[in-house]
């Protein structure tokens, strides 16, 4: 049996990382943390395995239960949870938080008893904002998502021929996309999305209502997966929204750009403009300091001024959000809705997404995933904004 | 705004569903059932949607939030799970079950602050244990999944082409499944494992072992995803093993055929053929009333007969179990482990995959998915189980 180096950041990644929660712990008035949820293991580790996390203000451990070759700095073998108490003093344990939006219910009271303290928080709020500032790390494995997210995108006109259906031209992206590296796993926080490898949406589908809250809908191909492409035969004068998946690395990206077959609607071509008009402003006014719900007012506001808020994120089911953080999973913070209570800070990294919807036309907007930093929000997706032109 | 039916079963096979649920509840002590999870809400009304669903010896209730243009017998808009009790009388809820294997903490805590009832259980037993005997309907859709991948896994040997990576074929086989019907999906019961479209292992990465509880593991192409192909290239001798996604309709089946480039060594066609003779022993022996056990073990003398055992389901990391369940997940119920306590039953729906890893050749065996009659298992995955010539 060969042994392997555990942990995969980089010193000071994980260094910064370790630091940031030991400061939100303490704000959140916990001793202690547990982490046992896939997404959050790879956070502080740059890998997915079996086992958990301890972090207190003292130390941290690498619980791993498999695979069973690691050694290496504060890594201990484990056959299960319980024997964590042998190698961490509950005296220093105190008040502990545990992932309680995201273990099950019985997972969760199986490791509240293990701890066995009298005390326990949910340290999912603590994750959640640490997660949302990305370190320079993550921000470069979020930019090499993006850029090869954005030679996909390069190449969805030599995709098309015309004839095809919005499943077809789905397949044909989904297999460049994975010949250019994507990963083909789309992560999603929570228990009611899903999604395989993203969307593309044509003509009236783009209004049809999905269970999902995503920004837009489409009635998928089965009612086993309501979301995205249905079979639409592409025609002359659709647009072709296509937002697929940006997971390159541990990191994703969120890209959205249109193309259109024939020649669009004026008002198809305004919303456009304005989609990139509203990307442009919410890029200005994103500075550290700023409230998450000040940029979708002023995306509501922008779109209400076209008189086009009928259309705006969805027609006849609307989203009630105009962006999103994104990182390991494609929905963290901050969000970008009215009631949001997040503030922007230097190193969120956030996908402005303002869409709408035109009768008989289809879906238009782009989408971007920017960072945020202290003159504003420099775009990481660097593709062309534009309606692209699908050749006859 | 149209309507559209919402509860999309046929009407015997939910009767059928709710009655097997019945009957459950009542062995387990509990009154009654809130189901929110996704996979069930599917499995009780053959779709996906936003909301839950209450059942009760007497009632059952469709609670919808979105989308809302749905209108039916026993469905009720709501905006929130704190508005069910407007509609169902607390005093008749009784003991409830909440699926606490499967709801986070937080949401659970929710819902069972919302029923407000004394007494509350886990419905994931009864939940399980239903799903695991498949009506008729079900197991139509099971076969209309098996047909349609046998299908996939007779083209595999046109897509190859002498210097590909796993990798490289893997992404054929993606393309050719989703363009012969495959929605994308990989449904996986539990938060630890994860897998997109499926796994094609070549020579010694088949015995890479993977943090994810799979027959087989592979490193993965980043250890942001460790399992399956990481870019070995096929070379003359190598046994290719793929094991796809099999989700065509809300059902998947499960299926794993070897193929081979070159000569493979003796080793490995006498281990192919003892997968297949596994799986028929196996099939054979399995009626009703059997444990689920009896057929592990079974598997595993018969590896120890021909000295194979330390090659039984991997090697430097072997799996406990050789075979499961198939559904609307992957992973249901029956397992076919040393210690499982699950006997079988007519409607068990189960995939058998006995298979082995040779060094330097890599992994060979067979996975076929069945269904329990009196008379043993038949097979759903028609399609030739010999190890399969690539041609160079």
């Amino acid at each position: 049996m060969n042994t392997e180096k555990f942990n995969l950041l980089p010193y000071d990644d994980l260094s910064r990382k370790l630091e940031r929660i030991r400061k939100l712990l303490a704000e959140a008035g916990l001793d202690s943390l547990f982490v046992a949820d896939n997404v959050n293991k790879y956070y502080l580790t740059g890998r997915m395995f079996s086992g958990f996390i301890y972090i207190d203000q003292n130390i941290q451990k690498w619980f791993v239960k498999r695979p069973t070759y690691f050694r290496g700095e504060d890594v201990v073998l484990i056959r299960k949870v319980e024997n964590i108490t042998d190698t961490i003093d509950p005296a220093v344990i105190g008040k502990i938080g545990f992932e309680l939006n995201h273990l099950s219910y019985a997972d969760a009271q199986r490791y509240i008893k293990a701890f066995g303290q009298p005390e326990f928080g949910n340290g999912d709020d603590v994750l959640m904002a640490a997660r949302s500032v990305k370190t320079d790390y993550e921000i470069e494995l979020i930019k090499k998502s993006s850029d090869r997210l954005a030679d996909v995108y390069s190449r969805v006109p030599s995709l098309f021929r015309p004839g095809m259906t919005d499943v077809d031209l789905q397949i044909e992206i989904e297999t460049v996309s994975r010949k250019l590296g994507c990963l083909g796993i789309f992560r999603i926080n929570g228990q009611e999305m899903e999604l395989n490898m993203g969307s593309v949406l044509v003509g009236d589908n783009a209004d049809a209502p999905s269970p999902y809250d995503f920004a837009m809908g489409g009635a998928g191909v089965d009612p086993s997966l309501p979301v995205g492409a249905n079979g639409t035969r592409i025609k002359s004068g659709n647009t072709v929204m296509v937002d697929t998946n940006g997971c390159f690395t541990g990191y994703m990206t969120d890209m959205t750009r249109t193309f259109v077959f024939g020649t669009p609607s004026p008002e198809a071509v305004k919303a456009h403009q304005l989609s990139i008009d509203i990307c442009n402003r919410l890029a200005e006014m994103g500075k550290p300091g700023v409230a998450a719900s000040e940029l979708y007012n002023e995306a509501l506001r922008m779109a209400e001024e076209a008189n086009l808020q009928d259309r705006f994120m969805g027609h006849r089911s609307q989203a009630g959000f105009v962006g999103h953080g994104v990182g390991i999973v494609i929905n963290e913070l901050p969000v970008l809705a009215p009631r949001s209570r997040n503030i922007l800070q230097v190193g969120n990294v956030i996908a402005i997404e303002p869409k709408f919807v035109i009768d008989g036309v289809g879906a238009v907007g782009i989408e971007n995933t920017y960072v945020v930093t202290d003159d504003g929000m420099k775009r990481l997706t660097e593709a062309p904004e534009h309606l692209i032109q699908l050749e006859q």
